[in-house]
């Protein structure tokens, strides 16, 4: 599997991805995950891929040479020369169903999933930064202020640090702190997702980004990281105080003993407490 | 969906489950997924279940009557007279695949999986604790110190505090605010989750317990948990560090300019750093 995930705040983006690949628990290798198509000054784009790695590389290679028809009647459009992130989006779209027709129905035959997802973010001069995930059929949304990030492939583990800390207001590097700590969440609880790491963060109308870095087990900002979260999640849990039981019967859910072949179906009322 | 867990410990036994049940998501309801089986003095039993509704129903409904032959020509047992929690799980294994008989080929035609999961903890006088988790097909895991707990349905959420804080030494109560949190995870992240929890809390050696108790929103405790829970993390969070950059130009693991339609493949080494 994978683990990705994009956030588009007020003061920029983040990007992360793993590197880990699996065909089965014993084939393991190491792919990363994101491209970086800039053009300093005038775009600035990042690209996230999970599924299928033969689907999303083969997306990335004719992404860079698809071209979609301007209604205008101008030059084809590119992802070099669109003029919103949504075009990029649109042929990104375009390059997936490009893929499919190519290699959709030999896959079907093998009993393959057409299988495919990617985050696409960036900024082009003339427009806000704006954030996509496009999916397999090669449609796609947005983010918008109210959900303003992304994830791909394996995102459980890793959602609820986002849910609680990404707003749009947050700053950039506390964003970045906390899709490395939603990272970390996902690498101690599934084996499929691994370092190294490709992070990239852009500043708003910067229109390029030199904050793009490769993180593994050596990184000593991610080593203090991991190990402080660890720490501190440990001494936040034993400070908050544990469950008491006051001494009176608690009422029973569903309870059933021998006598009776029926479980009760005892609802117990608002009333009751832990403690 | 559903999320059910169990923790088993030196110390005792935890469970809780909630209690949300969905058919699309314009149909939802509350059933309670948790049973217990006591026979005071003599056994504690629990039984949490996910999946298909119809399925665990009526695993449960059979379960109380259900009978396998004693090899040693003796009663048959069931649940009320084995002497292990292994013969139970495998009763329990037994039910499953009564209803598998029964159903198995009228929901394969309809399009349904036989989908049931289901989570059996307890303890009979003469042998310790034991916890199972059976499938579909009733064959059952049983847990171990090195991995003292089952989670099924929604599980990936919740995952993460339970890896970073179970282990056989931890106490009952600190188990119980364990798994609350691992829950309160979920149902901020997942709304195929929902209020109100089923727990149950039994101490080894005991053969019955009265801390079995159902928690919705207005439990004082499980509030409490909550609220501390989630500002004590943003807390934790603030006094991490953010990352900062050095002024080197990073190395970049994938980035393309439009003069150059194949991505560059430079990978960073390990000497970078974030800081």
């Amino acid at each position: 599997m994978t683990y990705c995930v994009a956030v588009k705040i007020n003061a920029g983006m983040v990007f992360l991805s793993d590197s880990r690949t699996n065909a089965g628990l014993d084939q393991i290798s190491t792919f990363r995950k994101m491209i970086v198509y800039e053009k300093p000054g005038d775009r600035f784009m990042c690209l996230l891929s999970a599924g299928n790695l033969s689907i999303s590389q083969a997306v990335r290679e004719i992404l860079q040479v698809e071209k979609l028809d301007d209604p205008e009647g101008g030059e084809p459009i590119t992802i070099w020369n669109a003029r919103s992130m949504f075009d990029v989006a649109r042929v990104l779209g375009s390059a997936v169903r490009h893929v499919y027709r190519r290699d959709g129905d030999a896959l079907q035959r093998a009993g393959v999933d057409f299988n495919v997802s990617m985050v696409l973010g960036g900024q082009i001069q003339g427009e806000a930064m704006r954030l996509f995930q496009v999916y397999s059929a090669g449609n796609f949304i947005e983010a918008t202020a109210e959900t303003p990030f992304f994830q791909v492939g394996e995102s459980k583990y890793g959602k609820p640090v986002l849910d609680r800390v990404i707003t749009p207001h947050t700053p950039l590097d506390e964003a970045a702190k906390c899709v490395l700590i939603s990272m970390d969440s996902t690498l101690k609880s599934n084996l499929s997702v691994g370092l190294p790491l490709d992070m990239a963060v852009y500043e708003a109308n910067r229109f390029q980004s030199d904050k793009i870095t490769c993180i593994d087990e050596n990184n000593p900002y991610f080593h203090m990281l991991r190990n402080s979260w660890g720490a501190k999640l440990r001494e936040m849990f034993d400070s908050i105080e544990d469950p008491t039981w006051d001494g009176a019967p608690t009422a029973v859910p569903l309870r059933c003993d021998e006598a009776r072949h029926q479980p009760l179906r005892k609802i117990t009322n608002a009333s009751e407490k832990l403690i």
